[in-house]
C-alpha cells in the first residue's frame, strides 16, 4: 500500500498521537507534542531501546544529563565553530531557505569552495520566483540563553544539540564509578535541540526532538594486538551474532552495532525491505571520523536517516583532554600485563610498526611514539562507535509502518475500508480494550470492568462501551491495540471471554485466567 | 540516625547517582546529571508515578509536550510579567543574592509594599559584611531563547518553567481525541528551567530540573449540584479511598488527591512520620487558588516541599481562553440533561443563588448570570486540582530515606559499620546482583553467569565477581540491592542458590526457577 502522510498525520491529530505545540496560539513552526497515545508510543520506544541498549546487557551503563552544560563542552566538540547550517535569503520576498535544500529542491547542487558555499546559477526563490537571493552563510543551529541573572557573554550557554557530549564530559566520573572495563558503552536518551532553519516533513525534522545515543568505548586497535597477539577485522569474516570477542578491532565493532541496531529495528517491527544502510564516503566522512553508516526507512517523502552509527576514533574524548587538560587515558591492566610479558625487542618492534602505520596515515612520529609508550604501562584513550538514534523519527517510522487501510467485503458484499495500525505489541501505545458487550446490564458491565482494573495493573489498557462492538473493534484498530477482550453474557456463565485479534480480526475463547500470560507472550520484542 | 547531606552527596557522587555537570570544565552552578546508578533510580521513579498516576486509573491520560512553547504561552500563565524573584546585589562585593533568602538567613523578613519590595534594617552581606546592598529587584527566573534564524522581539521564547501549562495549552486537543469526559486528568513528566538566583541545597533547587504533574479537570461544584441535587463536602465526611464519586465538589476532590499523593509516597517508602502537610494560608494563596496544600520532606537541611496539591478554580483555562480567544468550555451532557428536566421556576431560584453567592464572594453578576445560562446548556470551563511533584526532590528524598549505617559486631567482637541504602525495591536502581562464590572455578562462573543473562531480562541487575562474598554483599548494600544471588559448589549439584536479602542480612536457599516469582513478589509497589 502507498503510505501517504497527509493521511498518517491526519490520523495522528484525530486519535491524539501528535498534535502541533501551541496550536491554540497558531502553533510554533518545528515544535510537536505528543498527545495521550502518543506519549505512550514515546513510552515504549525508550523502554525497548533501554532494554536492548542497557538492561539486557552487561557492558553497557546509563547517564541522565543535563541539556544545559557548561558552554566550554560545545567549544570542545566542534559545535560553538561548526555546527552551521547555510543560510540565504530571497531580498524581494525575505523568505528565509537552508540553501543546500533550496539547491536540490530545484536539481542543484550547492557550490563548496573550501569554507565558502556559493549558490550555483539559476536557483530562484520558491515563493516568489525572484533570482534576487542573498549569497548563503552560515547560522549557528545551537538554541543560545543565559545562565544566572546577567546576559552578557560570561553567561551564554546553549541546548545541548545532541545527548552524545555529555557521555564524554562524563566519561571520567562513570570510569571512576561504574566499575567498568573497556569495551564498555554510556547510554543516554533525551531531549536536544536544532535551531533548524527549516523544519519539515512533519515530525521528522523538528527543533526540538529527542534522542536515543550509545558511545561505545573500545580499545585502540593497536592495545588490541599488544593483548591477543592480532587484530581481528571484518575480512576474517567474525561471528557478530554472539558474544563480543577480545581481538575484535574497531572495524568489527562497528559493523557489530550496526548488526545490534538492525536487529533492533526488525524487532520493532520495521521490516527488513525498507531498511537502507547507506554507508558514508570518505569525502562525506568527518575527518576523524574512520566509517559511518546511516541506516535508513523508506518514509513516505522518500529514503531518510533513522540512526547514524559512526567510528569515532579518539576524537572526541581528545578534544575534551585538550579543551578541560583532564586527562582521559583510561587504566587497562589487561594490557599492561601483556605488555609487562613482552621483550624489549618485540616492544621496539612494536613501536616501530605502529610508528611507520600513523606516518603512512599522515601522522606524527613523536605523538606515535608517546600512544605506544602509553600503551605498554597499559593507558589509552578508549575509542568509540556511536549509535545515535532519533526517537521521534522511529516514532514517525513505526506510524508510517504501521498504517494500513484493508479492504473488505461483508456476507453481504457490502464493501469496507478498514483503517489498522499495525504496531509490533510490545510498542503498541495500549496492549488491550476491554468491551462489555452490552451496557445496560450492571452485572456484565461490573464484571468486565473489574477485569479492566485487574488487566491496567499490567498494561496500558482501555475502555469502551459505547457503540457497536463492530465499531468499538474498529476504533481500537485504527489506533493499532493488538487485543479486544469482549465480556459477554457467556462470561457471567464460565469466566470466559472473547480475544479478537487486531492483525487477523479472528476471535478466540479463552479463561479469564489465561489473558494475562496470553497477552505477556506477545510482548516481548 | 542523623542524616548527613554531605556523607550522602558523597556517597552519591562515589557510586555513580549523581554528579556535577560537566564537572571537567569547573561544573555549572544549578546543574546535577544522573550517572548509571541515578539515571535507574530517576526512571523507576518516572515509571512508578506514571502507573499510579496514568496507567492503573481510567481517568488519566498523559500528554509529552515540548519544553519551548509558543510565549503566549507565557504571557497568558502569567509567568511573562510575574514569574519573578527580587534580586539584591553587595555593591562593594558584587555578590548578588535572592532577597527573601538573604533576609531569611539574617532572622529578618522581606518588606512587601504592593508590589514593591524593600529590605529591612540591618540586612548585610553574607560575604563582606557590608551594608552597601542594593535595594531588591525583579528578576524573570525564565530561561530565554530565540527560535529561528533572527535574534529579535517577535522570535523570542522561554524554555518551560512547569510542565504544567502545556496541558493547558493542548486542553482542547485533548477533549477533542481522548474520549474523556470531565472529570479526568492529563499527567505529563518533564523537564523544567527556572533560572534561581541561588541555586541550593545540593539538587533540590537547580535550575534544570523534572517534574511530574497532573492537572486534573473537575466540574464546578455548581454544575455538580445540578447533576447530583448536592454537593458534597469535606463535611459530610466522605470515604477518599474507594472509587472517586460524582457528587463530591472541589474541596473532597482535592482532598482526595491530597491523600493519594500521600499513599504514593509512603508505597515509594518514605514513612509518615517524615511527611509533612503545610496548608497555604489565605495571605499566601495565589487570588485564583482555593487552597494548596505542600507535600513536605524532612530533608536534612529541613522541612522542604516534595510536591504542591493546588485548586486551581478555571483560572487557566480562563485565561488561555482570553489569550487564544479559543473556547475553552466542555460540552457534558450529563450536565445537559439534568438541566433540560429542571422547571424554569428551579432554573430562576438556582440562578439568583449563584449570583448571591458570586456576590458575596466580590464577584460579577452579569458574569455568574452567563455561567449559569452555560450551565443550563451542560458548558462550563473546567476547574482544576494540580499535584505538582519534583522528581529530583523526590529522588534526593528517597536517598536521605534510604541512607543507614548500621553498627555490627561480628563472631569475633569485632566491630563494624555497614552503610546501607533501603530503597523500597521497586525504586531499588539494582533488583538483583549475581555473584558468582569463586570466579576461578569456570563451570561455576558459566552457570552465574547464564543466570545473571536470564534475570536481567526480568529487572536491572549488577555482576560482581572479585572480593571476598562479604565484600561484595557490602558493595550492593551501599546503593540499596535488595538481593544479592550467589551461586555456589551447591548451585553445581543442585540448582538451588542462596538469596542474601538487604536489610535483613538473612540468607535462604531457593531453587533457581523460583528465582522470578521470589523477587517479583517484591517489587509491587
Amino acid at each position: 500500500m502507498e503510505k501517504n502522510l497527509e493521511i498518517i498525520s491526519s490520523l495522528c491529530k484525530r486519535r491524539g498521537f501528535i498534535f502541533p505545540s501551541s496550536e491554540i496560539y497558531g502553533g510554533i513552526n518545528g515544535f510537536w507534542d505528543y498527545g495521550p497515545l502518543g506519549s505512550e508510543l514515546k513510552r515504549n520506544i525508550r523502554d525497548a531501546w533501554w532494554h536492548f541498549m542497557v538492561q539486557w546487557r552487561n557492558d553497557v551503563v546509563g547517564l541522565d544529563a543535563t541539556i544545559i552544560m557548561h558552554p566550554r563542552v560545545w567549544e570542545a566538540s566542534g559545535h560553538a565553530a561548526g555546527f552551521a547550517d547555510p543560510m540565504v535569503d530571497c531580498k524581494d520576498c525575505k523568505k528565509r531557505y537552508r540553501a543546500d535544500q533550496l539547491c536540490e529542491e530545484q536539481g542543484k547542487q550547492l557550490i563548496r569552495d573550501g569554507k565558502n558555499l556559493l549558490l550555483p546559477e539559476g536557483v530562484v526563490c520558491t515563493e516568489c520566483g525572484s533570482k534576487n537571493l542573498t549569497q548563503p552563510r552560515s547560522f549557528n543551529l545551537m538554541f543560545k540563553t543565559y545562565v544566572g541573572p546577567v546576559e552578557d557573554d560570561s553567561a551564554a550557554a546553549y541546548l545541548r544539540p545532541e545527548t552524545a557530549q555529555a557521555i564524554f564530559a562524563e566519561f571520567l566520573n562513570i570510569v571512576a564509578t561504574a566499575r567498568k572495563q573497556v569495551p564498555f558503552g554510556v547510554a543516554q536518551s533525551g531531549k536536544s535541540f536544532r535551531n533548524e532553519v527549516n523544519p519539515r516533513n512533519y515530525t521528522f525534522r523538528s527543533r526540538e526532538f529527542e534522542q536515543m545515543e550509545l558511545e561505545f568505548f573500545i580499545r585502540p586497535d593497536e592495545a588490541v594486538e599488544l593483548i591477543c597477539g592480532k587484530v581481528t577485522t571484518l575480512a576474517d569474516n567474525p561471528d557478530l551474532t554472539g558474544e563480543p570477542q577480545e581481538d575484535w578491532g574497531w572495524e568489527v565493532w562497528h559493523r557489530y552495532w550496526v548488526e545490534q541496531r538492525l536487529t533492533w529495528y526488525r524487532l520493532a517491527g520495521l521490516p527488513q525491505e525498507d531498511l537502507h544502510l547507506y554507508w558514508q564516503t570518505k569525502d562525506e566522512l568527518a575527518h576523524y571520523a574512520r566509517a559511518c553508516v546511516d541506516i535508513e526507512y523508506a518514509f513516505p517523502f522518500g529514503v531518510q536517516e533513522l540512526e547514524g552509527i559512526a567510528a569515532r576514533s579518539d576524537f572526541d574524548l581528545t578534544q575534551h583532554q585538550k579543551y578541560s587538560g583532564k586527562s582521559m587515558q583510561v587504566q587497562d591492566d589487561r594490557l599492561r600485563l601483556a605488555c609487562e610479558a613482552m621483550t624489549p625487542e618485540a616492544k621496539e618492534a612494536f613501536k616501530a610498526k605502529v610508528i611507520a602505520d600513523w606516518r603512512a596515515r599522515g601522522k606524527d612520529a613523536l605523538e606515535a611514539a608517546q600512544f605506544v609508550e602509553d600503551l605498554f604501562l597499559g593507558r589509552y584513550i578508549p575509542h568509540v562507535i556511536e549509535p545515535s538514534a532519533g526517537t521521534d523519527r522511529l516514532a514517525l517510522a513505526l506510524l508510517c509502518n504501521a498504517y494500513d487501510e484493508e479492504h473488505l467485503t461483508d456476507a453481504k458484499g457490502k464493501e469496507d475500508i478498514r483503517t489498522v495500525l499495525r504496531f509490533a505489541p510490545a510498542l503498541a501505545p495500549v496492549k488491550v480494550a476491554v468491551l462489555p458487550l452490552v451496557k445496560n446490564k450492571p452485572e456484565l458491565r461490573d464484571k468486565a470492568w473489574k477485569l479492566y482494573a485487574d488487566l491496567r495493573r499490567h498494561w496500558k489498557c482501555a475502555w469502551d462501551e459505547t457503540g457497536a462492538i463492530g465499531r468499538r473493534y474498529r476504533r481500537q484498530d485504527e489506533v493499532g491495540t493488538p487485543f479486544c477482550v469482549t465480556v459477554d453474557f457467556d462470561t457471567l456463565e464460565n469466566d470466559t471471554v472473547t480475544i479478537r485479534l487486531r492483525d487477523s480480526m479472528e476471535q478466540i475463547r479463552l479463561p479469564i485466567s489465561e489473558i494475562v500470560s496470553y497477552v505477556d507472550k506477545s510482548l516481548t520484542l
